[in-house]
């Protein structure tokens, strides 16, 4: 048995409470300044608000003034929180961190780092520890297709967890693993994080085809899968450029979680809304009005200024990368939706390898 | 401009004269004596009746009995017939060929060969061509993530040509690429054909995880792209055991087909029906009472024989193989929907590398 503590308590840290108390870890669940809610339904007994159902009752809910409590003598931290807060968050766990200690993180996106550069992650974690820390934590980055409400009501689940260090990977998946939560590991930690990043990117393509169906009146189906299908393409391209292999790519963190991504949620209904005509300006400002973030139009963002910053490196041409350009400019500059993504899927047919 | 004769009016013959007469090919479209209804329908001017709507006038439409006029100085012949009529179809057409000539096929699917070996349908028409044809024929086999009705609607379609002669690939691309049906090429038939014919087994577990849903009350959007990504994994264990690579695995003919043939029809029905909770044995029944063939049935069943053929070869162990095994379990010996795809996630989450 292990002590856990997981900071965030949204829907995916809220989630892994459900493995981790099938597996009898002591489970802390520690609530950020915008998770009062949630914890003090959880302290109630209550549901938890996101997920509309009752969590394992044995998991200890923490309010945010008592990070000190959640964190006493606890072995692994296990990192929740939105890309953009990630770094503010983990300043604030820092210091209760020593070494040996494990932490997992299921945020995912891109951010920029002190000297203004896209990075992943990682590198945004990394660069907040203090030294003596360094190297003598290790890091597990988790992937793979995972709506968190499916884990909460055990519908049968595959992730990955990354981790340079294959012992530390293993030993998290050993702390996580259940009957219907099955976790494989692999050290490829950039391939991993590219696709957790840019499949939200690429689902906002992909929901345009759904919404192409509406404008035109028929299906786009095709059109649909062969995005899909570059999308992988592209997002190997990103991978290798930035040093990591397409052993994720085209597994659970690539194809199963750009499938899943896909299917339904925010990503795909602001692509569709493109699709079926709107500019992307009415359709941001529309959703801005709804209070709805989609963290794939960032992500477009990131992925294309990150493309850049790889081609000044001469790691990889923007140009061998139609499919995010287009999104790019679609999305960015107002690129009508239905002909930019006919022109690219006539350069993108037979242009990767 | 060229004379071309589809062999084969149905949905996918019918689909591919719109790019071809785009591209001011003279195209011929020659209907089995299944295709009666068809061709005179298109002779009378009205619409296909798979289509629901018009071919392209310029499309010279020939009955059963008028083969030899359908193949009269044609240039390339494409073949569009199902899996189970194609070799007998093919030895119809075999007379009428001619060194230099080019074959298509969109035909896809295994058969026996006539050793009773499970083979793909490139071997069916290679067995059949008299020895002076045999070195002296190209043929190109089409592969990739479409929709027969949306080629006709001009939804934005990729796929790719594949052939051992990458020459007759150009030459075929050429010939039938628009600006919306777009065309890449590849030498790796194997693998192509491989994921043309498994697509359709692997889709009907995916259908299984739609089905769960309605039995259990929630979603197993988790469960199903855990599926897709290892039916991706399972393809190209069985493509490379042929000889194949993994490329086209990884592209169109691969992903793309399964996303495209997972989003609806037949096979997903199929598997819809028994993830709810009908035995195998009960779902089949039901289709065949309702006049429905289902491609992924026994495209299950070849995929399994062919595997145990492979493990006999020492090219591969069944084992390495869970979910094709588990989907041949389930439809054929009626095991379990629910519990037999939660064991084998259990078994492929971290099986493939």
């Amino acid at each position: 048995m292990s002590k856990i503590t997981i900071i965030g308590a949204g829907a995916m840290g809220s989630a892994l409470t459900v493995p981790l108390i099938k597996n009898n870890h002591e489970v802390r669940l520690w609530g950020t300044e915008l998770d009062h809610e949630i914890i003090n339904a959880l302290l109630a007994g209550e549901p938890h608000p996101k997920h509309k159902c009752s969590l394992p009752s044995a998991i200890r809910p923490f309010k945010e003034e008592s990070l000190a409590a959640a964190m006493q003598d606890t072995d692994i931290v296990i990192m929740a929180i939105t890309s953009d807060a990630l770094g503010m968050i983990f300043e604030r766990v820092v210091p209760y961190l020593h070494p040996g200690m494990m932490i997992g993180s299921v945020s995912k996106g891109f951010e920029y780092d002190g000297d203004g550069n896209v990075v992943l992650l990682p590198e945004i974690l990394k660069e907040r520890l203090p030294k003596h820390l360094t190297d003598t934590l290790s890091f597990v980055f988790i992937g793979g297709p995972c709506k968190a409400v499916e884990v909460v009501w055990e519908s049968p689940t595959s992730v990955t967890y990354s981790s340079t260090n294959l012992f530390s990977a293993k030993h998290l998946q050993k702390t996580l693993m259940t009957d219907v939560y099955r976790v494989e590991v692999n050290t490829d930690v950039t391939g991993t994080e590219i696709c957790a990043a840019m499949k939200n990117a690429y689902a906002v393509g992909l929901g345009m085809a759904e919404g192409f169906k509406k404008r035109k009146g028929f299906l786009h189906n095709n059109t649909k899968s062969a995005l899909f299908t570059f999308a992988i393409a592209e997002m190997g391209i990103l991978s290798q450029a930035l040093g990591g292999t397409l052993l994720s790519v085209y597994g659970l963190p690539g194809v199963g979680d750009l499938e899943v991504t896909g299917e339904a949620g925010r990503n795909r209904t602001l692509g569709e809304v493109i699709g079926e005509g709107l500019t992307a300006s009415q359709a941001i400002a529309k959703m801005k009005e709804e209070g709805i973030t989609v963290e794939g139009y960032p992500a477009i963002r990131f992925g294309y200024l990150l493309a850049k910053q790889l081609e000044r490196e001469a790691k990889l041409a923007v140009s061998d990368l139609p499919l995010l350009t287009g999104l790019y400019k679609i999305l960015y500059e107002d690129a009508p939706g239905y002909e930019t993504i006919t022109t690219l899927l006539q350069q993108c047919t037979g242009a990767y390898k």
